[in-house]
């Protein structure tokens, strides 16, 4: 099988490595970029690194367009003049419904959209990795003008690559990823202009923030070329997502001024269960259970816990630090799935000598 | 000295923890709760332990109210008719405006109000430790009546507990508050809330929820008690708050819609300048730097990297760990303050096979 990667960053690097590992296919790649040719073939992400489109997509059974998402048009559009009428065209970018329709329509039989859920937290061709997309959820959107043949294929490498293709129509999933993650993003960018306006306007210093603060704006202007485009290409799915939360916060504060407590109790308790179940959705192990401790901020202290628990076979799903303001102590919160697994856990940080806490 | 503690959970065990060794004080408590006197005795938090508030305050210079919020206006008043006319009255409540407009005019004399931001992160006497507070911030409301005298004695007791006393008037404090600490907590609420609707409208399940989602929701539904509390004595300024956030939503909507790119650029790009600024302040060791590296998430892979950390004595100011939907491999970031400090970080996780990239 011969796969084409257009673009050869982390994304279609590591598509590069999984198709030559895992598929045994014969990689080709171009990158507009003469840097990234050549780092992507030191990293022996592709077998050959052509320097145009067609030399690269030539003979290719499926080509995977891996650009920002604002060159990708462009890109798809070069991909589907040059490369075999048999050929399966798809591209990686985060939103999908600007893209489908830019395509023309004689093409919409070979071009079919992907996204896969992977690599957001690094880039580079550097961290491109075989198994990148090892159980990630990878969306493709066909439509009506989909060949059938081509989605077929289109979908088992994907499979074959490691991850779990799923179907969904272009506008449902700009509109679930304006929920789940441009929203989020422009929370975090809100929080954190509140709180600069509030810094400047009053004469005393901010009061040192809290691990709630950190945790809501962590990725407060996170990558901004990314976000330009993703922005740009779904910004009337996030828009709508953004009034919505505007609304819902109107409500909130309708609500917290009343000063009804049962109505304002049963509002806070209701996200603590929503919650739970979104991220649960994502767990293999069963129930998430929250490991509590205070421990020294001392090199090492995290270490040995987590050294302790990986000894014994436990996995941590989730981490979080929360250093207190002098930075010698903290608290430490351990999200581990499972009941057995969490007691378990438990009892290993409690013969370390830390007091634990253990919720769900 | 001899200091009482009313109220002998987190806050007050380890005041009394504090006030035992740090000051050589003879510390006396109080706890309506039987079983938690008892706890606080084995744990040695006090030097004796008393069943009634009269009992406790007995001779005390120093009296801390560390009772829930909703309980603090009658144990103050009761701390304030049974303690000497000499004795000054303090609390630990999250917030100040409600508490100090309930205090009798004549008893604002020997009543401060308090609250030291330490030991938001677990509760119960059993995570009570004499060093909760070295180096916190611990806020003090003093009004135009309290005796300069008894503000003295307040404010040099808390610093010989280790914490960073600061005196701010109860409204500031309480509007500073909602703006780094009480709307996070709403604002993760709502989005919850707003995940779950769209869950429940899609046919399609919802995605697997990104990192920014779950750093965005990790305080949604947080301890109920307490924030009911909060909410119920700073409805005005949280309300105020909320709304200022919802408004700037509906704006970011607004030009998000407008695709004015370069308008959309420089607020995403301010965001992130603004995060850097507001966490930096607490920061001892100079500017934070972000590493960010892929790695399998077996067992053992952190620690691996912690421990070597350690080792090398750089420490880790903050962590967050993404695990990618497979829970085998994922993503962490670990911030390290200080460009000499993330650049032999940075080396050390190298050294282990790790791809790093770093990040102001």
């Amino acid at each position: 099988m011969r796969i084409a990667v257009l673009g050869v960053g982390l994304i279609g690097g590591s598509i590069g490595l999984a198709a030559k590992r895992r598929l045994g296919a014969e990689v080709c790649g171009f990158d507009p970029d003469p840097a990234a040719r050549e780092h992507g073939l030191e990293r022996q992400t592709v077998d050959r690194m052509e320097d145009s489109v067609a030399g690269a997509v030539e003979g290719a059974e499926v080509v995977f367009c891996a650009a920002p998402v604002a060159a990708l048009p462009d890109l798809i559009s070069r991909a589907l003049a040059a490369s075999d009428q048999e050929a399966a065209v798809t591209d990686v970018g985060s939103t999908k419904g600007t893209l489908v329709q830019a395509v023309a329509k004689p093409d919409q039989e070979r071009f079919i959209g992907g996204h896969p859920l992977a690599g957001a937290e690094t880039a580079g061709v550097e961290n491109a990795r075989a198994d990148l997309f090892e159980g990630a959820r990878w969306y493709l959107t066909p439509t009506e003008r989909s060949s059938g043949v081509l989605y077929d294929r289109l979908q088992r490498t994907i499979s074959d690559l490691g991850a779990r293709p799923q179907a969904i129509d272009a506008e449902t999933h700009d509109r679930l990823m304006a929920t789940v993650s441009h929203l989020p993003h422009v929370i975090a960018n809100v929080l954190v202009q509140q709180a600069a306006a509030a810094s400047a306007e009053e004469s005393e210093r901010l009061p040192e923030v809290g691990p709630s603060f950190r945790d809501t704006t962590r990725v407060a202007g996170a990558n901004p070329l990314v976000w330009g485009d993703i922005f740009a290409t779904n910004r009337d799915a996030v828009a709508r997502e953004v009034e919505a939360a505007s609304e819902r916060l109107r409500e909130a504060a309708e609500l917290i001024r009343s000063g009804d407590a049962k109505r304002v109790g049963a509002w806070h308790g209701a996200a603590r269960e929503h919650r739970r179940r979104l991220l649960e959705v994502d767990l293999a192990g069963g129930e998430l259970y929250e490991l509590r401790l205070s421990v020294e901020n001392r090199p090492g202290t995290v270490a040995e816990i987590a050294l302790a628990l990986g000894r014994a076979g436990v996995n941590i799903e989730d981490m979080a630090l929360y250093p207190a303001p002098d930075m010698r102590t903290g608290a430490v919160s351990l999200w581990v799935a499972g009941d057995d697994e969490a007691e378990r856990a438990a009892d290993i940080v409690r013969g370390l000598g830390h007091n634990v806490s253990v919720s769900r």
